[in-house]
This record gives structure tokens, sequence and C-alpha cells, in this order.
């Protein structure tokens, strides 16, 4: 037995509660080397009937490691256990006391007790999100009147500082066409006013840059979505303001002597936007000044601002910008004012790396998920991994989280940061539809980059934030038809949403992948075929035919 | 290379920030695997000079793994950095992408930014604590006046209803005492009105037991205490209450009309004290109801309470009962409340298990160290393990936690809830005094259970609580001459209170084990021979003669 790759903690993704008596355990050991994981539990003051036993299950594998799961009911709430490893040959009892041919030697590993208190809870409407994210100005001008001066004609080259116009009322006349897509949570990057084009930079965090409308607009926008059934999530900057926040042109103006002078990283006074003598958003962006989180009247004004939105207009969620540099102790108490102000508002942050620290149920709900396009990209995009690689890569990501957080992902394949998945395809379409079949029949919830569905290409910003196409001439209507019934799909076999996971053909040599998402009422078999060829299959153990969903067959 | 042994994360006592600009990094690799490890490192948005490489070197082994730690700067708090390892045959990359053998196919991994909200810190003064604990009603009677009801004559058997009078005046009156040992951090189980001889389970959390003393009393203690240098803590019961708490009285009577009804996890109404149909400690503990801490009242209630003792008594910390039962939300806030009203408070848990979960800086400071005694039991009490085996487990515990829990441990060897150290050692005294002289030059901070100084015996509670021997012809006056040389020669070498540890003699032949604390100024070396003969050992590397500091000759 290959002690040394075993790996457990009774804590972050390998140990944890799903529910008030249940409790999720992982175990991972060395890829082939284990053939049985089961477990002894019990509650540790020896409660009558709190004794049992577990088999665990293979969940999934990577290049190294096995995972294996199981869930672990207990009417008490506590929970200790053991783990009884099978390699085959030799059986060893393993806990917090390490690895032991009797159990009582290996001792125990402990939840102590379930809190209801830490259970990470997401919002149930989670289940049936689909995500549609816009870049305010670059989606549609609605409203003439509110053009910012300077503005371009539509379909113009964008560079890192025009202006085309786009704007809420806008969004709002396009809600039909959402709603036809199938989309129901829409996410925008940043509305409030703010002098450059992506907003990134905020002036004033209570206002809609009057470029897009104001409040009303807003209001109007949050209910008439609501009214379709869609929601509406914005996109916070709480690691950063623009430089024309006044806070900080107050520290500019009057130093140490300003009442702010303590909300933003200052090396030195006077303060200098010529030097740069303050910490900004990632190096020497002047006009970013990094805000001092730990001060309690930046927390205040910030969790103020959080609340406003969520309570007073009626946002949904948030999505929150280089959230990962932001200390935990603020987004924990974030959190409980957004949770309080909405109990069924989503909190997703934007870190493109594992993001296991913030995704424990205290901070976060979600990330972008930029792992699982990583993956797409190397597997249907590039073909630089075969469907091998492909099923460890999405094993290994879906490992690093708690299910709550796998059931919340922000599942992407481009967005405003990066170049357009079309593009990363050599624009061969057949791959991109791939990708979004299996984008809409993943665990988590799929996003959709404004005007990818309609064929829009485009390299890294600014070249990926170009004018959406409306000229249904110009549009790739056989790809938006695609997308509308993969939604659609989804939408209608719940098993897609929230059923389990697990593959059950991964032929590296027809490069075939197919995965199974089952609930207790119904099972979906998911064909991907990444070669340039045809191929058949034989029926994966354990699945039987059924209704072909693409052509109704049976 | 066994890369399935690797394990890294930059979370938990794996990667964490030390200090605004530092942060430290451990990776385990299979025992005798690697022969070195570096560390790439940059700011990721590349910002000049911040790329730089780390040597790691190797900080001890447990019984499978080797354990290299390092520390890195960065002036801009932002770091990324992935691992280069060498087996001595092959050189590999390793970060969160997994092994390469080009760097940038590994990837990084992240600490995004080191904010100083997240910054793990204990109190300055823990670098010197000795801690003392004492059971109130066993340590001294100081005024018979507040004697309870039946009070027994002084030295007689102990069972879990006797008592004995003992009272915070004895404890006053014998500050000399302590003085005397040298002891300075006094932690009193719990003192609050409560019917029991232990009192953990609280009637008024407000109040002193009458059979202690009052608030005056108290004062009075906390107040001598400081003017000998010395510290006090209590011991907060937050996990469940007494049954004559008025709020659950309350609920028996009122039932679910009472304004408490949600206070406690109650099944089923009306409450019945001999069905026990609400959750208790333990298994079905009738006297003591299990508090709903989730509830925002009593979290509210309790809030105040440790609010109150460290503000207005001024007291100097919190132990804290069955502390991994209460919710980790509630502990955040605990500890953002005590910390508010004393920033040098110290925040103690109770759990007898790996508790890596408590200790990362947003919950407590420290652990009953449960597992340093189970170490010490094994080595020198019934040299079950080797000095291999001894140097093992240490390494295992102190690769549990962040650096600073590890020095703020309260390193014990037995307390009120377990049998006597020199009764688990066979009554050896030698056995003892070895363990006493690890115990003071180890990281952490030692703790004495009242009476184990002057050799009291006994088995697990009750036994281990009888009264304290006062009649010095009782005393063993030579051991305590011992504690007192051992606390005494702690204080006066910085190098055994803060020193960095190093292990220098693991010789399981002569059953010898040797280590070395060290600073900037000194080093001290510790030699413990834990055999039954006198044993030769030779200097081992890097360190030469100096002083004996047990004969003073050079």
């Amino acid at each position: 037995m290959f002690q040394e790759a075993i790996y457990h903690q009774p804590l972050g993704a390998y140990g944890y509660a799903i529910g008030s008596n249940r409790a999720k355990i992982t175990l991972r050991s060395k890829k082939g080397d284990l053939k049985a994981v089961s477990m002894l539990h019990e509650d540790r003051f020896d409660a009558p009937g709190s004794h049992g036993t577990l088999q665990l299950t293979l969940a999934g594998s990577d290049e190294m490691f096995d995972y294996w799961q199981g869930t672990v009911e207990s009417e008490t709430k506590r929970v200790r256990y053991r783990f009884l490893l099978d390699d085959g040959v030799n059986r060893l009892w393993y806990a917090e006391g390490g690895f032991a041919t009797v159990g009582e030697r290996a001792g125990w590993f402990h939840l102590p007790y379930l809190n209801l208190a830490d259970l990470f809870t997401v919002p149930d409407w989670v289940e049936g999100a689909v995500v549609y994210q816009i870049f305010p100005d670059r989606f549609r001008n609605g409203n003439k009147d509110n053009d910012p001066d300077g503005v371009l004609p539509w379909g113009g080259t964008p560079t890192p500082s025009t202006f085309f116009g786009g704007d809420l009322a806008g969004i709002i006349e396009k809600l039909p066409y959402l709603s036809d897509l199938g989309v129901n949570l829409l996410y925008l990057t940043p509305v409030f006013f703010s002098p450059s084009t992506h907003k990134y930079d905020t002036i004033d965090y209570l206002a809609i840059d009057p470029q897009f409308g104001d409040l009303e607009t807003m209001k109007e926008l949050v209910d008439e979505a609501h009214k379709r059934g869609m929601r509406v999530m914005l996109d916070a900057v709480f690691n950063h303001c623009g430089m024309l926040f006044p806070p900080f042109q107050d520290v500019l103006a009057r130093g140490q002597e300003s009442e702010y002078a303590d909300w933003f990283h200052i090396k030195s006074f006077p303060v200098d936007t010529q030097a740069i003598n303050y910490e900004t958003f990632a190096t020497g962006v002047a006009s970013m000044p990094k805000f001092r989180t730990e001060h309690p009247a930046v927390r205040e004004y910030l969790l103020r601002v959080a609340e406003y939105w969520v309570k007073d207009i009626g946002i949904d969620g948030w999505r929150l910008d280089v959230a990962d540099e932001v200390d935990h102790a603020f987004w924990r108490e974030f959190r409980s004012v957004v949770r309080a102000a909405n109990p069924e508002a989503l909190i997703v942050g934007e870190a493109w790396h594992a993001s296991t620290e913030w995704l424990n149920g205290d901070q976060w709900d979600s990330v972008m998920n930029y792992l699982f396009r990583d993956a797409c990209i190397d597997f249907f995009a590039k073909g630089d991994i075969d469907v091998e690689g492909f099923d460890q890569r999405l094993t290994r990501v879906r490992m690093m989280y708690k299910e709550q957080a796998t059931k919340a992902m922000f599942n992407l394949l481009d967005s405003h940061d990066t170049e357009r998945f079309l593009t990363t395809c050599g624009e061969r379409e057949e791959l991109l539809r791939l990708a979004v079949t299996f984008q809409m029949s993943y665990m988590g919830i799929p996003e959709i980059y404004y005007g990818t569905e309609v064929g829009m290409v485009g390299l890294t910003d600014p070249d990926c934030r170009r004018c959406m196409i409306w000229d249904e001439q110009e549009q790739n209507r056989e790809l938006y038809q695609w997308f509308r019934r993969m939604i659609s799909i989804r939408k209608e076999h719940r098993a897609l949403r929230v059923g389990s996971f697990r593959s059950v053909i991964v032929d590296a040599l027809a490069n075939v992948y197919g995965f199974v998402r089952e609930t207790d009422e119904e099972g979906v078999l998911v064909v991907l075929n990444r070669s340039r060829f045809a191929q058949s299959v034989s029926w994966p153990d354990g699945v039987s035919g059924g209704v072909d969903l693409l052509s109704g067959a049976r």
C-alpha cells in the first residue's frame, strides 16, 4: 500500500457537512492502489445507535490519485471515524494517528459537531441558472441620449478607451432576446459611475454611470428581468477604487490631514500619482488605488454598498472583482451582510487559480471557474490533452471544492478578460459546439459571454470586447440555435443540472468522452466525440437505451 | 521521485503569513526522497524586483514524511511561487498545475495578497508564559466562611460530587507560593455560579460561585496576580449551560412560549429532563443542555459574557470548554470581541485531537495540547515509543499548526480530565523530571496541573482532583525544586522560549534525545537520557561547548 500517497483531513473539501446531519467524506489514494475503502464511524460519546460502517466509492481519478467518497449520516451530529483501506493484499486502518493494523492504534478523525452556522448553503435557484455575462458598453445602445462624448459607431474596433454607447436601456430592450436564448442570470460587469469604458475604476459606488442610465433604469432592468424569471448580478470592485473616488481625492488634496488617509495603503505623504507612492491594483496602476479593507471605516463603507444594491435595488448577487486580494475576514462579513439582506443572494469571486480557501462556506459561494476554461481550451479548442487528460483535469478541479461550490461554479469558456473561445478554437465552430454541449451538461452554472452564442470572435482584451452583433445576417444563427437547444435540454432534464457525475467512456484512441448525470428519477448519458471521425461506442456498464435527446429517437 | 507523496497547498499550516510582508511555506515529501527543495517566487503582476529564489531547509521528519520550510519575503505582499524538487536524479517543478519538467507548465501556487486583517497574531507575552492550572475547589481554602454545606475535611477522597472548600481567597493567599515556583499564568477551571464541584454546568455566567467568593474577590485575585506579574485566565463553557441556567428553566416552565425556546436544541415540547428530549453535552447529560450558538440572541449573550470578564474584570484570556463542538462562526466573532476588549487577551480551546481548523488565526490562539501529552506519555512515562518515534510525533504535531499557534500551545502533561502524569509514570519520579525538563525547554507554553510539582498522584477524574498538598512534610520538595529550577532556566534563556527547534541527537540505541533551541544571540542544547543507564554522547554537528546550565561548569 502506498501509504504516503493517502490523504484525508476532516476539513476543507475532504470532510464537511452537506446537511444538518450529513457529512461528505473524501479520501485520496495513489491511483490504482486501493481496491476498497470503508469507514467505521460513531458518536465520540458513544451515543447508542451511532455506530455504523460506510463503503466509500471511487468518485473519480486524476493523473496521480483516486478519490473515494461517501456520505455519513449522524443523528447526534457528532462524527468520529477511521478508514479501513484494502489494496487487495493488505488491510490497514487509517486515521489521525496514522496507519495501523489494529483500529484503536490509528485513532480517529473528528468532525466534532456539525453546526448549522457553519453549513455551506447556496441558494436553491442556483440549480437552474444559466449565466449571460454582459459588458454594458458593448451590448446594446438602447438610449442615444445618454451616449458619452466621442462615442464611436456601433461595430467599430475597440481600444482600451473607446466608448460605443451600450447601456441599461439596451439590456432591457434585449431581454426578449435573452429570454429566447434561455439564459436566466445576467451578470453585468461594472455599471457604477466611473471614467473608463470598463468601469473597474469606480468614482461612486452608489450611482449608476450616466452613460448607462440611472438608478431608475437599473430598477427597471431588475424588475423587468425578474418578471421574465431572470436574475441580475452586478460586479463589485472592493479591492480598489478609481482615482477620482472622492475619499482618495480628499487624500490627494489634504494628505495626512484627510479623514480618509487610512483608507488606502499610502507609503508616504504627500500622495503623488506620478511617483505612485501608494498601493494600487496590480503594479503601479495609478488610477486604481487599493483599499485598506482592514480599516473599519472602509469595511463599513463597502459593506453598506454591498447591502444597498441587494436590499434597496433588488439585485440577486455579486460578482467580486480581484476578490482573492481582499481579506478573508472582509468576505466573511460581506457574506453575512449580503445574506441578511437577501438570503437568496449569490456570491461569486474572481480568482483564476485554485480557490479552496474562499469556498468553505463562510466567504463566497462560487468562483469564475477559469480552471474549467483551461481544461476546455486544452481539450476542445487546442487538442493539447486527450480525453483521459481532460477527465483527470475535471476530476481534479471538482475535488478541490465542496460539492456546494461545485454546484455553483461559474463554468465559463470565455470572458471580458480572455480571448473568445471560438478564436481559441481557430474558428472551428464544431469545437465550440462540442464545448458548449459539455458546458451545458456538466456540474455547475454554465456562463455565456455575450456574443459567443452568435459566433463572435476576438483576441484578448480589448478585442474580446467588440460590440454585440445584432444584425441577424451577421449572426451565426445556427450556432445560436445550438446554444438555445443545449440550454433547453439542460432545463428539461434535472439530472443535467443537479445529478451526480460519473465519467463512463474515456476512450483515448477514439477520443470520445462519455459521462452520466443521474438523479433518482433519471439518468442522462452525454457522449462527446472530439475526434475528426465518426466513432461508434458501446453502451457503458449500467447504461441502457433511452431517448436520444438530439433526434428524439428511442 | 515519489510524486504522490508530495503535498503543498497555499493555505493552513502549509502557506501563511507570519508578518505583513512575510509568509512561511512548508512542503511535505516522502521521507528520504528529496535532496533539495527550492522555490521560485514573484509578484503575479510582475512588479519590478519581486522575483526571487529561496532554498527551503529540512525542518523535521515524522514516520513517513520530510517537511521542508522556508520564509518568503514580498514587498508587494503578493506571492506566486513554484517549487523545484531535486531527488538527486531528477529535477521537477511542482505547483498548482502539478509536476512538470518545464516550470511554466507546473503553473503557480498563489498567496494573492498578505492582508493584515488575516494575519494570525498572538500576544507577545505568550513568549514568557508558564501556566499553572487550578481546580479551585481543591487548591486552597482561604475563607472558611464561604464553604458550601457538607464540605469535607481537606485531603479526603474526592468523588464526582464532594466539596472541599477551596476558593479564590485561597488562591490569593498562595500567590507567593506560585510566584516562588515561577509560574505566571493562572488558568482556573470554572468559577461561575453552578451547583457542581467542577462548575461546568453554569447557572450564572456573570457571577462568581459563592463558595469561591464574589466579584470583589475575583477582582482582588486579578489585581494581586497582576501586581506579581502574573496573568489570570478563566474557563468559559459556551457549548452548554447548566440545567439551572434561568433561560433553560424558563423553557422547562413555559415550553414553546418561552422567549428562550430557540436557545437550545429542543426536539419536542414540553421539555422533559427525564426523557432528555433536548441535546446536551456528550450523550444524555440532562444537567448540561447544549446551546444553539447559531441563534443570534445566544451569540449576543455569550459574547457579552466573554467581553465582560475581559473588559470589566480584567482577566487575561479564556480557556474554552468543549470548544470544538461550538461553531467556527461563533469563535470568529468571539475572537473579534475579546481582542477588541483586550488586544493582549489569549484564547485557548479545548480539543483533544488535531485542531488545525481552529488555529488559522481567525478563531483560537492555542489549544490544550493533548497530542503533546500523548507523545510524552508514550515516550517518557510508558516507554512505548523510542526516541525516534518521539521525535516523529513531535514533528507531526508541530507541522499541523502555524508557527504562531505552536508558540502558544498549552503543553500539558496532565489536567483535571486525565490521570496524573506521575501515576502514569508508575510513580517513577525520574521520568516525570525528564518530562518536565522537556516540557520547560520545548516550543510552546508549559502548563503545570496544580500539585504535580509536589508529587501528587491520582487516577483519572475524580481521583486526579485531590486536594492540594500544602504540608511541606508531605510535599515532594526535591521535585518542587526541580520544577522551580527548570522554570527558572527557561526564563533565563530566551532561546528556550522563542528559539528555533532542531533535533540533533536521536539515538534509539542509547535512547537519548537531544535538541537545540536557538536565537540569533544564543543556543541551548538539551539532552535527555530516557534509558536506565548513564550514556555518553558526542557533540552534535554545529554545536560546541558552553556552560552546563545544571552544574554551571563550562
